[in-house]
């Protein structure tokens, strides 16, 4: 979302670790990033490169020792969440930031760390297959679900859940609007769009995203065009 | 996918470009990283940092010039894509590269680039909804759908249909086992995985995908179990 000073800020905090699932921490990035008044931290100990789990290098941007307070909190799993079970250091870092966010989430195995922070005793959550006995373990009432809302602490199943899990906070945050006009800009559900394109008066988010893809296509026309021309001559 | 010499390389160039789409990035690289024999290549002209049209840095390994024999040659899309339909030696890069691949692939408005590049021509393909009669304009039969197959040629019209469009390319090149591999190891399509997984001699695939994620739970059990003992004591 573009700047503007009318918009109050929401600080969202991205943790990443080494050989995180990339996908459980892009999919959401991208959500995430279309929420009004996003400010996103990618946080890590130090602002070194980190490496997913399938050779992905992603930039932090913020220590934690600089990180801000967090409207939302989340984390993603992977294979390298083993080693942060035992990093004290780092659980106390979730646990601090969980205890005062709006929003403490995850996705697939990334709710392990949340656990193992003790920010969800006494919530449901949900985590992937393999890991719900684990979950269970750790005080926690394992669900086995795709998205599981229990009051401030929206969890997800699975790496391929990244898109849908997001959007759910986007409800809960800001309305079903702002979920329609978030999807119309992905093209998410192209079914339902073409339904609901069909409805008579099209909401306003629905007129200011048709506005910008056209205006976007009338200038890629006229590059075409001048392409094609050069190429005549 | 580990390295094992018994399986022959398949190189697969994919091409960033300032203000993409991340996500159109993002979701195929994850599917591709479980390909046997997977080598990816993140190309760019040089290796600077890329930020993405939401401001992610993504980190270029092979500039152009050191670019290798593509087996599969993947262009996302996004809002910088303008810049580049205009850019010959950029296209030029892609042309030479798509000429000799096993698979010219791409996402969203990506197609426009390959277009553009002239390695679409005669072939039908697809994009997002806004950029169907540019495609069309640039001499390709554009059709409206999610994923479009013609020959060697994949395209895929939407930002988020990375995961079904890379599996669509997997099943493509090795057949459906490795799709149900990968589909297990991500956790994609749970209902379907339950319903296999009922079946009484499950595949090769599946007692190898089973036999990872319990041994992971185990390892992390311990780990669990010794972080209580703590707290206990």
């Amino acid at each position: 979302m573009m700047f503007n000073p009318q918009i109050p800020p929401i600080t969202i905090g991205m943790v990443l670790f080494p050989n995180l699932n990339q996908l459980e921490f892009t999919a959401p990035y991208e959500i995430f990033s279309h929420l009004p008044g996003a400010q996103i931290h990618r946080l890590a100990p130090t602002i070194d490169p980190i490496y997913s789990e399938s050779g992905l290098p992603l930039i932090p941007d913020t220590p934690f020792e600089k990180a801000p307070h967090l409207d939302i909190l989340f984390i993603p799993g992977g294979l390298g969440l083993s080693a942060k079970l035992e990093d004290a250091e780092f659980l106390g870092s979730l646990r601090k930031w969980g205890e005062e966010a709006r929003y403490v989430t995850s996705i697939g195995d990334g709710a392990l760390l949340l656990a193992a922070a003790s920010l969800l005793k006494g919530y449901r959550a949900t985590t992937d297959w393999s890991s719900l006995e684990l979950l269970d373990l750790l005080g926690v009432e394992a669900v086995s679900q795709q998205i599981v809302v229990d009051r401030n602490r929206i969890t997800a199943s699975n790496i391929t859940d990244g898109i849908p899990f997001a959007l759910t906070i986007a409800y809960e945050m800001f309305g079903a609007e702002i979920v329609q006009e978030i999807k119309m800009r992905l093209d998410y559900n192209p079914a339902q769009l073409a339904l609901n394109n069909s409805i008579a008066t099209p909401s306003d988010a629905h007129a200011r995203v048709k506005t910008d893809k056209q205006l976007l296509a009338k200038i890629r026309l006229k590059i075409i065009q001048q392409t094609i021309q050069q190429q005549a001559i």
